[in-house]
C-alpha cells in the first residue's frame, strides 16, 4: 500500500507513453520504430540490444575509436557472441573502407555496430555512411547514440537502423537510471528468445510494455517521472535543432576561449561534436591535472577525470543545463588556476584559431 | 561539465561507501560478506547472482512457491542454466524433505535459490532450515531477500549464505532502480570470468568498486542519494528490529480490522511475513474488485493489482512511512466502498480470529 505516493500506476504509464512518443518523433520513426525504456546504465541497454538483435549464430562486426566502442566489444567477449573488432585511432573518424573490407572478407557478419559520439574524445562517427553501407549488404545497424541522441540527427526513415541505444542522462538532461532502445518493429518482431538473459532481453521488455502498458520488472519510478519532464523541457525549448544550436554556442565558447588561452584541440572541428571537447594538456613540470580538477570542482565545475580516449588530454562537456556565460565563468576559472600554477602558455590570436564548427 | 550539479563524485562515493558499510552491518557480515551495488531492478541482481555464482556447468536447485519463485526458472531458461525446480502450493513454505530428496536425487547439483520472503503472497520461507540444508550438503545458497531485507532476520554467520539479492524499494523504504548483493567474498573471488554476460557480472562490478571506488558504469546518482538517506533513517528508526516491530504493528492493525469485517487471510498468520497481507476476496456478485482498488486510490491508498500467487486474493501491504493510525484509515476506507457495493460479509468477532503473528 503506497499511501499518498507521488508515483501512482496511472501517472508513470502517462509519463511512459509521453516519452515513447516523444522519442520517436525525435528519431522520425512513425510507423517503423518502436520505442523500449531499459532501466540501468546505457551499458545495460547496449549490452540488450546485442544479445536481442544478433542471432546466436550471427557476428557482429564493432568499430571502435575509444573506451565506449572497445566496451561494445567486452560484453561480445563476456557473451561469448562472435564478432570482429575493427579499430581507427581516436582521432580519426570510422573507415569506410576498413569496414567495407571486413564485410566482404567475412560473410557471416549479419550486424554492424558503431558509437555516434564517442565521448571519451568527442569524434562523431559517420553513420550516414554506415547506414548506406549496411543497406547496400543488407546487415543489421545497431548504434550507441548515448550521447548523441537529442541533439545529432538520427533519422530512422533514411538511416534504416535496426536498433540505436539512447541515455536519458546525456543530451536529453534527464537524470542517469533509465535508457531506451529505438528498434525497427518488423526486424524486432522476429527476435523473440534471442537474448540469453532475460533480464536483457529487448523483445520480452517490448512485449511485456505492448501488452500491459507496465514494465516486465519494477521502474525506477522516480527517474522515469524526472526523464518525462526533461524531455518536456527538450520539446519546449525547441527540440533537438534548438538544443543543437546551444549546444554548439556553448562549444564554441568554450574552444574559442580555451585556443586564445593557448590550449590546442585534440579534434579538428569538423568531426568533434558539440558535445565535449577534448583538449590537450599543456606540457611542463608544473601543470598538475588534479590541480585544476579539484579547483574547479571548489568553484562548481566538475568534469570528469576518467575514461579518456588519449592520455594527457582534458575534457570539458558541453551538454546540460549551460550556456555561454557559464562557459565564460569555466574558461575564467581555468585561467585562474593556470596562473596559481605559474603557467603560461603561448597566446594564439583569436583571428588564426580554427573556427569552431558543430 | 556538471555546473551547479548537486552529485559531485566524492558526495556519490560517500554514500556508497555509508550504504555497504550499513548493509554488511544489518546482515551481520563484518569480515565475511561484501556489499555490491547493482543498479536496476531487483529481477537483474537476481538473474547476475545466478550469471556470477552457478558455474557454467553446475546446476540450480531453485525453490518456488509464487511469481517471483518461477521468475528465478525464467531467468535460468533465458540463460541456458541447467536448473531442477521444486515447487510447493503458495499456501506452503519449502518443503525441507522435498528440497532434500532433489539434491540426494541429483548431484549435479551446486546451488539452492529461494525467495525469503515470497511477495505474491507474503509468505516466509525456512531460510535458516534451508542454510543448514546446504551446509550439511555443501551446496551454495543465494537467497532473493528483495522483500526482507531490513526486517527480516538474516545474519550471514549464521546462515553462510553464498549471496543475498536485496532491493531498495521495499523495507528499506527507498526508491526503486538500485538493488545491492551481499556475497560471501571467499567465494566470490573464484566467480571470475562466469558470468556470461558484461552487465551482469557482479564479480567485475566488485572488482572494480573495490580498486576504484566507482560503479563501472554511470550509476543512477539520484537514486544513489535517496537510498543513502533511506538506510539513514532505518538507522534512525532503530534499524532492523524496530522497523520489524513497525511492520507487525501495521500488519496486525490490518489483519484484526479486515477480520472484524469478515475477510479471512490467505494464510496463518505463523508463515505470513508483515510485509503484505493476502485476504481472499468476498464472494457474490456484487463485489468488484476494481471498484476496490479505484475507490481506495482515490482516497489515496494504491494496492497493486497484479503479481498475485492465487487468484480472487487482495494484497495489501504493510511497508513504507506507515503506521497503525494509516492502517485504521485504510480499513474505514474499505469498509465504506463495501458499504457502497452493497456487501454485508460475515462477522468475526475479534476474540475469535486468530493473533495476528510476525
Amino acid at each position: 500500500m503506497l499511501e499518498d505516493h507521488p508515483m501512482d500506476g496511472e501517472r508513470i504509464q502517462q509519463d511512459v507513453s509521453f516519452c515513447r512518443r516523444y522519442l520517436l518523433r525525435v528519431a522520425n520513426g512513425d510507423g517503423r520504430g518502436t520505442v523500449i525504456p531499459f532501466p540501468g546504465s546505457s551499458t545495460y541497454a547496449n549490452e540488450a540490444v546485442i544479445q536481442t538483435c544478433v542471432p546466436r549464430n550471427g557476428k557482429l562486426l564493432i568499430h571502435s575509436n575509444g573506451a565506449y566502442g572497445d566496451r561494445l566489444m567486452e560484453i561480445c567477449v563476456a557473451m561469448g557472441q562472435p564478432y570482429k573488432l575493427v579499430r581507427t585511432p581516436p582521432t580519426q573518424p570510422a573507415s569506410m573502407w576498413e569496414l567495407r573490407q571486413a564485410l566482404m572478407s567475412d560473410p557471416t557478419i549479419t550486424h554492424m555496430m558503431v558509437i555516434h559520439c564517442e565521448t571519451s574524445s568527442g569524434i562523431i562517427n559517420p553513420v550516414e555512411d554506415m547506414a548506406e553501407l549496411c543497406q547496400e549488404t543488407d546487415k543489421g545497424l545497431l548504434i550507441d547514440a548515448v550521447s548523441s541522441f537529442g541533439v545529432l540527427e538520427l533519422d530512422m526513415q533514411q538511416l534504416g537502423f535496426e536498433a540505436i541505444v539512447l541515455g536519458s542522462n546525456k543530451c536529453l538532461e534527464g537524470p542517469p537510471g533509465l535508457a531506451w532502445v529505438i528498434a525497427d518493429e518488423r526486424k524486432l518482431v522476429n527476435r523473440k528468445g534471442n537474448a540469453r538473459s532475460l533480464s536483457l532481453d529487448i523483445w520480452d521488455q517490448w512485449q511485456y510494455l505492448e501488452r500491459s502498458g507496465c514494465f516486465r520488472f519494477t521502474p525506477p519510478t522516480h527517474v522515469v517521472a524526472a526523464v518525462a519532464q526533461a524531455l518536456r523541457e527538450h520539446e519546449k525549448e525547441g527540440g533537438r535543432k534548438a538544443r543543437l544550436d546551444r549546444y554548439q554556442r556553448n562549444r564554441r565558447r568554450l574552444v574559442d576561449g580555451m585556443r586564445v588561452m593557448g590550449f590546442e584541440t585534440l579534434l579538428p572541428d569538423n568531426i568533434a561534436a558539440p558535445i565535449v571537447a577534448t583538449f590537450l594538456q599543456p606540457e611542463g613540470p608544473r601543470y598538475d591535472f588534479m590541480h585544476l580538477c579539484n579547483g574547479m570542482a571548489r568553484r562548481g565545475f566538475h568534469i570528469f577525470p576518467g575514461r579518456l580516449a588519449v592520455p594527457n588530454t582534458l575534457r570539458i562537456g558541453c551538454i546540460g543545463a549551460l550556456n555561454e556565460s557559464k562557459m565564460d565563468a569555466a574558461i575564467a576559472t581555468i585561467g585562474d588556476l593556470l596562473e596559481e600554477m605559474g603557467i603560461t602558455m603561448p597566446e594564439r590570436s583569436r583571428s588564426t584559431a580554427d573556427s569552431c564548427g558543430p
